[in-house]
């Protein structure tokens, strides 16, 4: 009974606070991005990508079960792939390329605005420093993923002319990973929080995650699109292109 | 020539500080070990293996390059192994069995020595916190890894009924293992140790690493053979028995 209410509590924070009803997504997936609103983001969300695996591999730091550990190592290993595919980095590489952008300026991180940066770095922390129980539970907006991607594939399929099946693949294979993923996470969020507070706890958690997530796309629609005042050492139309 | 000689210098760190100088390896490979000091030395030695991969997650949750990152995820699946076949901290247990003890008990780290546990988390945060060049190079006891190895398969063989192939894996399987690892640490060390300054870092932190490994022994020599005086809470003979 409480573990139906707390994943329906859980559930009703991504329905209130996740990122896909910040009015970015609804620009980009409509097809009303300019071209350099686009690189804005490929370039911005690169920082929030190449900190994922470091996320996780900071929560098997702390996570004394071999058991527990042995389940998280596929993200790094999704993310990190092998050292000739690749993973889920490399893959968002090429939509670096597909926009237009020098993958190698992208992968530098330069030019990423500093609250995304700040964002990223706090997730980060987060998983390292706060309670098991709230380092797991941070990692399940994935419950809201599979949907925006698909969100993602479809406009962006539509309305842009650099998407395709290559550029887009980081988002269709995150179709697959997340929910494996996200099941592992839910299952022990639901059993651990097994008090009143650790509910609290849990649902906190998310609600910190979903703002990591808001925040960047504030800083990214702040900078480039509305007032469109784009901070000092940020990226600038026209940098880092191909 | 810079290389060469810093090079040199690490090795003769391990052979003055390495934990095969201590007297404790003397009396356990020559056969000279009660069965109960076999088992003290599984025991605490367990909360080092036990740690080791936490201490490589650690290490990859700092580490930006996911070239880098691919390299040493490696070592922690080489320790945590698969759901089925487990890895290295499995092949540990199975020690645990041979020499009498409960498993269960090993694994659930009661009776480890305070000072070990000490050694051990300050192992883990110095890999977190320290520069790169230190993180990586106090990896390198590993190059002097495989010869204290190829004793003490030898040594145990020869002196102790529980001694077998199933039972001492861990230290066959570690025979390729580090070879493999070290390769890549010290070549990383070498070629970034580019300044006196620099060369310094990366011998301090070998220098580090080498009393992390010699501080755990001269606990259990304290604790369990000489003088033989067990600090509070810590192991006695006869407990956790299978």
């Amino acid at each position: 009974m409480s573990r139906e209410s707390l994943e329906a509590r859980l559930r009703q924070i991504g329905a209130e606070r996740y990122h896909d009803k910040h009015p970015f997504h609804h620009l980009l997936h409509s097809g009303g991005c300019t071209p350099d609103q686009v690189r804005a983001w490929v370039i911005n969300r690169w920082a929030y990508q190449a900190a994922i695996p470091m996320k996780d591999a900071a929560f098997m730091s702390r996570c004394t079960d071999p058991a527990m550990r042995r389940e998280w190592r596929s993200r790094i290993e999704d993310h990190d792939g092998g050292v000739e595919e690749g993973g889920g980095i490399r893959r968002w590489l090429k939509l670096a390329e597909a926009v237009g952008l020098d993958p190698d300026f992208v992968a530098s991180g330069r030019g990423v605005l500093p609250a995304t940066q700040f964002a990223v770095d706090a997730y980060i922390r987060y998983v390292r420093d706060m309670p098991l129980l709230q380092a797991v539970a941070s990692s399940l907006t994935e419950l809201f993923a599979p949907k925006i991607h698909e969100q993602r594939i479809e406009g962006l399929l539509q309305h842009y002319d650099f998407a395709s099946t290559e550029s887009l693949s980081y988002f269709r294979k995150r179709l697959t990973e997340a929910p494996k993923d996200v099941a592992f996470g839910l299952e022990w969020v639901l059993t651990h929080a097994d008090t009143p507070e650790k509910e609290d706890m849990a649902a906190e958690a998310l609600i910190f995650k979903t703002n990591v997530l808001w925040a960047q796309l504030d800083a990214l629609h702040s900078a480039y699109v509305e007032p469109g005042r784009i901070p000092p050492g940020a990226w600038h139309p026209g940098e880092g292109l191909a």
